[in-house]
């Protein structure tokens, strides 16, 4: 098959590129001569692209005359011929190969070659495909770019997740003859600064949601233990002290019992790490000594943690909402107002419950209002726009805001019913209680560190005063 | 009135350009001279705007002493005289003039001309604006440029839809003279190529939502398909059948009834094409054939049919959530409640019943919750900070589940509902049962894809191995 | 401690920076070296992340022998010496030391010099910090940039809201200079112009919504207002009236009456400008006079305006689903249930009743709808890919029509209640009724500009058309 299909490329390409230039633009300039290195799937894929886009292309291959089927109007040269037609050069090939190229070298000298590469997965090598290179071939000057677009939209141009091409390399030429390509197939270009971010550029098409893991993990982790928590209080319970089996319960009572948990108890580790972090300011009494590893890993994924929390809290209003359509609320509800005719009871409205449960619900709704506002800042378009002192105001002033109200909100749920030991089955709390302990201490220590005296040493210690003499730090630190 | 006005302009140019240039910046670059063709009104707001952002503005006119008023400050010169002064000549002219500037041309020439030209539609003529101007004096650099932005932000500077002056011009010198003159009055500078982009340039302002007319189209067509049908099987039956007018239902029920169908069917309509699309491959046994065009349309405004999809699953869950506040509904329990106390009746719960239903509200949150996730993924800010692999990761399996959990919702929302004839009033199915047909379909074909011996060939298909032999590709494909 | 710590840092510069540089890339070029001046935090912290980013840096002190402990392999000098041996300063000084740089005038000659500085407030001095210091050194090329950037970015590199580095200067090598820099500390790079844009630059950091102050304050106002309002109506009147105590009603039922009426006025504010600019241009009979100040300052928070409407129209949602939750609700409705067996009523289902209040919800819905769109449409990352016809269209027409469905849905929540006495406690309207003033106003008032007589007249004007006899403009703009 390729050998036939090859000589049809070949013949084809001189009509081809003549015929593609439009008749009404002489004044137009010749149209660019660009390089491929690689015959493959990808080397394929550009070509025609950057034949669809007006350039004309050579394939650089080892055997040009046997190197399978090419995007018609493209040329086959040796490698040598090929590097040797053009300025700038793809890089398609495999790392693995890419040692035969420094016998190019005197051919690639001066050219700007792009390395397109990615890795099956990280850390594969020591130093990046494009540092690689540009060590094999020093006269070259090697940009990396295109590596983080799909196939698709190298095939059919820009799409949703790839409008933007990200370009890193030490010559800024280089960087710009790369650019005018990826502009003339329509994306955008960003540039990333020197060839040491290859490393970088080459690691982000491998990436998966890198800081949304422990963020994910610690909400699978708490979900899955105050489920099991929940269902074994009511549902093993109910089954085991009086036999009635409620189990119907999990896919909607009990669910909108862990959501809010989990959603509270996450929004407030959010909050955590800056609070630690100032006390460990306090007691160092400088700001110019690193965190522990933890801290600084729990401290980058606060926003995620928050975004997470608040997907819970987005699910806990919804189960809240369809409350009354259940068909067992519905029963519940009929049976009362039936048990009250038949036993002619006459009842009062308790204006004190009226009070506090409509307050229950208005600080819930409130807390979640705040809570989609901090999800909205957070989009990186909005975050963008604002100044730092605004998103600080809002991540840190408002977080602090939704903390609270959502904290007060679960107090209001829980009202009295810590005192009543009934609630207390099987000696275990109610799991609401339980997810009061972290927001409760994280606003107890936010309020220890907003006293003026504490709050002074912290705010002269963030601008770079250092506390002399470290023995007595720790108590100088909460006294001064 | 223009006459008058007009000396008055030209007499105060000289002592407003000197007054003009603050006096304690002597240091300053003198104020760099920009040239205007056109005295319209686009000429005159674009004029006033670089007078005020510290430019001086020269008008170039073909009677320069009777052009209409002007704007305080600007000189106004014979087009040739207007011509030489400075080096950027602004073209506001309709394009039906243009011709006359070939006689321009000698003073035109290394001038950078900014085509600022829109048309009223669209392939009105058959080359771009700017690049007939390009070929009329081809001496000149042009450029294409601020074109997209809207009359009032012309006057008053970036504002929300007018941030980004996209610009296109085939020398990278005249580009940036421009970008520097569009950056200082305060826009952002998106650089879209060489002038073949003018096309799209000029098509931009015009476009109305292109991407979205099929979407909305087939909205539309299907909401009012499935609203006569629910009308017809359920009011208009009502009446035929047993004389009751239940035509209040059409506000909430019926409306309730038709945008969970239309939503389900859309979501699932987009992931239909990418299925079609690996079986065309699998059938032709190469990825290297073009898709037919109804299909290439249509894989191109999925993003918009998940959209429209997403916005009528929040209408649905607005109606559903407010059932228990409609009046219809409270008298129904209320007399559902009394009819069982006057019959003495006493129910027990279904606890199946209540299995059911709570689960079918259950996986129709999650299938929601996932479904806004799948939105906010599509906004343009959050699909550009996500790597390829991430934004597929997302849209293509988390939008399978999607489509899975809603359509099992559905199901639910059925149970055995199917199996009695009495839901098939004159010989129709229910409508619920219609919307299942796409989505049932569409994943029962996905399940076929993700059988490994398929999956295996695909896969090497996508990495662009051809199938040989062509004759016994169907076969083929599904047997390998 | 100083002192020591200090020799300690000299003499590791040497050894540092040669172990610094990687042994495996030879063929890189050297790492550049830039200077700081200043010693105090900002400088410590910027040199830091200059060195870890693989810069050489050089401190320029007063005191180069004793000025405080510095980043490990960071070198001090002399102001002067540490002038001459790099080309790009950054001045880490306050303002009011700035003076001094003047002597340094000839070694600062040709060399960048980077304005980090911030004020701490507006309008401190007459001119930016960076134009002053231009101003001292003309010899030298003054770019203002990384000044938006909080300490946190600067010493841990990209962040939430810290992603952009703005930048001006008068000369585009000097910026460029300036941007690699940047793009090596991994951010993104803006430029804002020439140096006139610096003024703007630091005040940046010290805003704090400056655009939302007057939408906020309208949005306190009201609520405070029609809160007072309606407890007065419906609290303290029963209180008075009839001695009841319903003030439990204040946690839901009042915030609900207030949140919609605070959200529709509002809403109609944003468009109520858009109307009276137009008839000031029909009165004038121009578009080139400029709208009075207040106008301005209306139009620029129309945005913002908006957005706030929005979100007392969701607090306005989740508060009528929480409605059938509320113990109050439920009670009430149990409470009517017996009343009905008791007294051994039957009652009919009031169709005309169902459908009113079913429309009612639904308009309600669909008006909520096209809001969250105006909304989402106003994401900057949403507004930047539209084309402003497309922004126009939805800001413009959709919003004209999510005023008309929210003011229906208003009438049919009202209906007939207007006419009932009853509803006038103390001889005031029930609250609605003032709710529906300014929507209903602005509506008549659009009609009126949409009859093709003055649609036609405002086109012209809009396209630049004057009327030359200003005497009877007004009469003409209306009668045209």
């Amino acid at each position: 098959m390729s050998a036939d299909r090859l000589s049809n490329v070949s013949k084809e390409v001189k009509p081809e590129s003549v015929s593609l230039c439009p008749l009404g633009t002489a004044a137009a300039p010749e149209r660019e001569l660009l390089c491929i290195f690689g015959t493959g799937d990808l080397g394929r894929t550009l070509g025609q692209r950057l034949l669809q886009s007006g350039y004309r292309v050579v394939y650089g291959s080892r055997r040009p005359h046997s190197c399978g089927p090419l995007p018609q109007g493209a040329q086959v040269l040796s490698h040598e011929a090929a590097a040797q037609s053009a300025d700038l050069v793809f890089i398609c090939i495999h790392r693995v190969h890419y040692d035969f190229l420094e016998t190019l070298a005197p051919q690639l000298k001066g050219k700007v070659l792009v390395d397109v590469s990615n890795n099956l997965k990280k850390n594969l090598y020591p130093e990046a495909n494009a540092e690689y290179l540009q060590r094999l071939i020093p006269g070259a000057h090697v940009v990396k770019a295109f590596n983080t677009l799909s196939a698709w939209a190298l095939q059919n141009g820009p799409s949703d997740a790839n409008r933007q091409v990200y370009v890193c390399g030490n010559r800024a030429e280089a960087k710009q003859a790369v650019a005018e390509v990826a502009t003339k197939l329509g994306f955008a270009v960003v540039d990333r600064g020197s060839l040491t971010a290859a490393k970088e550029l080459e690691d982000f098409p491998l990436q998966l949601f890198p800081e949304w893991r422990l963020p994910l993990r610690i909400a699978v982790g708490l979900t899955a233990f105050f489920f099991v928590y929940v269902v074994m209080r009511d549902v093993v319970y109910a089954y085991v002290d009086q036999g009635k089996d409620i189990s119907f319960r999990i896919m909607v009572s009990m669910a909108n019992k862990v959501f809010p948990i989990v959603s509270l108890t996450m929004l407030s580790l959010c909050y955590v790490p800056g609070v630690i972090a100032a006390f460990l300011q306090l007691y160092r009494g400088t700001k110019y000594k690193r965190f522990p590893d933890w801290l600084d890993r729990w401290m980058l994924c606060r926003k995620q943690m928050g975004l997470v929390a608040l997907g819970f809290a987005f699910l806990h209003v919804l189960y809240t909402l369809i409350i009354p359509i259940r068909h067992y609320v519905r029963f519940k509800i009929a049976a009362g107002t039936i048990a009250q005719i038949r036993e002619n009871r006459t009842s009062v409205l308790d204006t004190t419950l009226a009070w506090r449960t409509d307050s229950y619900f208005s600080i819930g709704i409130l807390g979640f209002g705040l809570y989609v506002l901090l999800g909205i800042t957070s989009l990186p378009s909005v975050s963008n726009a604002l100044s730092w002192r605004e998103f600080s105001f809002i991540q840190s002033k408002l977080g602090y805001l939704t903390v609270f109200f959502c904290t007060f909100h679960t107090y209001l749920y829980g009202w009295d019913k810590f005192l009543r030991p009934s609630y207390y089955k099987w000696y275990t709390p109610p799991a609401y209680l339980l997810a009061l302990v972290v927001p409760s201490v994280l606003l107890v220590l936010k309020l220890l560190l907003l006293l003026p005296c504490v709050d002074r040493t912290l705010t002269r210690i963030r601008q770079g005063w250092e506390r002399t003499d470290p023995e007595d730090s720790s108590k100088n630190a909460l006294l001064t």
